[in-house]
């Protein structure tokens, strides 16, 4: 059986410079994604076949982003029982619309939401990690070892920061 | 050809004691009407078709009520070009959550938004009437007349007011 | 007799950049429009004023922006029973005081209310398009293609994120 | 010249409650007022009447109190240049619509926006009295008094507190 | 006896840049004003004392400005009777923080709150001339001079937007 | 290898008559959970001894809940590299402050968040199952059939609004 | 030297009742306290004479408790150095009004504020003794002691969830 | 004994540029501090750790900084019993998110929350000198020669728009 993969959907083009911090955290865990450009409401049968397809062919976590009245999460839920993360996107009033019409999903549909913007970005990525740790030991054992190399780092960011209060 | 009507579409049964303000209004107006309980997420293909068919059969204006992440007067207007109204329903965050999802549409798939609660679900009423009276002059003349029995009516209460005053 | 036309009037001429946005997509079509700065506030009577002409003259419906204590709508709306469509303009709090003082209308003079700024200004044309296309199975039309053309563009659009991922 | 009186606009019956408690304040320093029941939206022409009579017959302040997308209070500021205190009604949103709507007035047309609600409705009818008592020294005696018999009311609430701290 | 005057008094000297839109309106008024920079919790005496001394020299109207926690409008609503009219500076939040620490005053000690940052501090001084207007005939002529000359300026800019839609 | 299982936190007894609708999510699924009461700031040591043993004894995905700063879901997540699932809880500001709280994770430390409150809480444990499902076909059907339910049990209660409003 | 005492300070007696919870943990925790009713705005020169006085008779700490546009915290920091701590009442608005004109104090004048209603008022008396405990071991202990029985209880009603999840 | 110390920590090293402006305060009251990056979430071990070594070397007061979930305060104020400066960091949603995270605390384990950003840094070296003088009346003295030296400032920028007024 091949590798179960993530596929990402943005609900517009001008998403791509935020989720592209997505990418970049799938890859670094070695993970397989998909990405598209789809909409919820200007190609909402585009969208639901390519889910129903994606399923098939062994996408195991989507992640969904999306500014505004952000329906695509919700849309892509509907069309599949896979878990589904939303990453609200800041297109206007903070991400607050986003991030309400991302989270407030009714009992059944749910979506899994992180933080607005690009930090959200980032979150979809480790979460659709960790879902797939769940049957994947090594994949679990990458995201501790990250998680240590992440400590160091902060470790060393305060080290700069004793330096040069004792500058 | 039969008589154009309205749709109206809600989320879930718990819309239905809010929307029935809709029905009265519609009822005062004589216009036909259709109301369906149907979902965004829980029966999307159910709620396409119901759109589809409503509008092959001479449905001119759509009415959708949905409460927290309220998409399901951004799905309709995703699978029809005639006009669609969102009703936000207060279920969650005093509705805010429900106004957001419904009034922060994309560009090119509107809806037009009106009242959180009782208020927009009368409203969304008036506003169907308003769009079928661009072509129906009767129905124009129906409301205006209606305007001024609503504004005799506020004539009334502050007389009782005045009234109440002098006592 | 002579083809409905669209009035989009806007509160102050720093609305005018913002609503260009309008403009541009009733052109495209091809739906005639008149446009015009006036303040519910400031020239109440010449609002009022214009409303009633413009209704005479064959205004199918009404388009309302304005910022900050958005009245404007509101007011055009209390001057006619064709619909009138609000676009709420970001010019404070994020536009969050404009979007509630034009959708949170009280029963009996409902106001049509669309996303804050430009995706706003952009889907108050078209909703004028599709209120005017319920009785213009031609325009319905042009609408139809329009959406399929927006499709094609997100299709267009995906596929250059497909070639760049490949790359 | 007789005695200049405060006019008091409410845009529906189910504000007057709340809109008693201005009363009160008004009776209890001997100001002369008027309380009139007038939409902005429903009654638009009624109301701008009542406000040009009002002016005439020597009304110098007006309050205007609203819920939602409260209108009333800029409403009878563009048709008057007399001070207008406005009432945010929580009708909705715990008041914060009508709030917004209220204070966030455009540069020209000012309303003097007071609290959400009773407090509002009282401090209305204060700031009625402290705009009256510039050109009325009586009335401005009356209301240090009040100001002090209300510091004397603080002080024996606090002393009915130290007593039962000491209990 | 002499001209009675408005007194401005704003927390910080970076209110300065917004609030001297308030000072040009009460010059093309002709009402004479002073300023002051005094804060009410760095100089909470400074500020009472110049309240009083000010009331004392014929100060008929007070503006007070202030951000954050904008306690100002209040500290020196509570120190007289005469009208205080409050400004909420843009300093943090959209100036949400400062609006409602200004408008929510409790009952007695009114604050009337105008608009946000610049618009807030133009109407404060119109309404600073309203108030003024009550026992002074020939400003409150003045003032509805300024309104026909507003009016003529947005049938101006209307007359442009004319122009260039007829190019 | 036995059944992996949900373990679900709460920081408050008080959250329980909530979480119950988790309980039975899960329990119509058939999965095993456990659930603790135990505090992010009360029982610090406790909640990360129980995360890590839970982990240890197979617990493949947590669920946390909690109100006000709710920071339990967060400190769970830094804990573990399994999947966990925040539920804001609404014991203040309508669950704002929860839902902030839990959802504005920095980047790594990931909590996949739900809807406040009880349709929040039934998510959790749908969300848990669509996560456990990834590895097992035979919950993943489960999930299937639950949703066509789900669609019928609509369709009852649209037969029931026809028959009404034929009636 | 007397023993330090902390002044608790409360606009109105309406807010009483959640403030008792901070009687009731000063209480516990054996530390001498006053109360007093006393108003920033209705009795500013009474509230200002307490603090000073209670300064003068070795208050350490003060507390003040307000709702609304909650300025008494903010008054009380600055009539004194010591430390102030902000109960943020809900008055109105879910209490963000009070919150934010609590917290956002400028530079300066710093207001400790904790949380809106009855956890804050209880935490206000935590945070009271935290500080006094600076200086005191033997308070610092009973703090210690405090938090593991607060620990134990926690585990107390996590056994009683088992026992039931049992049963 | 030596003398008590400030420690403070903040979740990333974006936060610095902020907090420097706590580092001035300190230093220039001759408060002893230090200064460690350190997250709730990324390093919760380190971050306790230092709690409870900075506590037993002598620390008396911490303050913590973190925006988004700003978990860091709540998480430092689990592990002692010694007073706990919150410090809301501008992340998004213009701080909101963290002023709430950082505020809304649990009854037991308070944070003393101060103004979100650059306010806020300053305040929280404020609030630490002042809970430090509670049992040092030399930095008490210093504090109040402090708010003199400030309101004589205060008083020269009045004077420079005095003469600006003039000029």
């Amino acid at each position: 059986m091949s590798k179960p993969f993530v596929a990402i959907v943005m609900g517009s083009d001008s998403d791509l410079p935020v989720m592209e911090a997505s990418f970049a955290v799938l890859r670094a865990f070695g993970i397989p994604f998909e990405a598209r450009i789809t909409s919820a409401h200007r190609t909402p049968d585009m969208t639901k076949e390519y889910i129903k397809d994606a399923e098939q062919r062994g996408c195991a976590v989507f992640i969904a982003a999306a500014g505004m009245a952000a329906h695509l999460a919700g849309a892509v839920s509907a069309a599949t029982v896979k878990p589904v993360i939303g990453v609200p996107m800041n297109a206007s009033l903070d991400g607050l619309d986003a991030l309400l019409s991302t989270v407030q999903m009714p009992a059944g549909i749910p979506v899994a939401t992180v933080a607005v913007g690009k930090a959200g970005a980032k979150n979809a990525a480790y979460l659709a990690a960790q879902i797939l740790s769940v049957a994947d030991e090594t994949l679990a054992e990458k995201l501790r070892e990250e998680r240590a190399a992440n400590a160091k780092e902060i470790g060393r960011k305060n080290q700069a920061l004793q330096d040069s209060l004792k500058a």
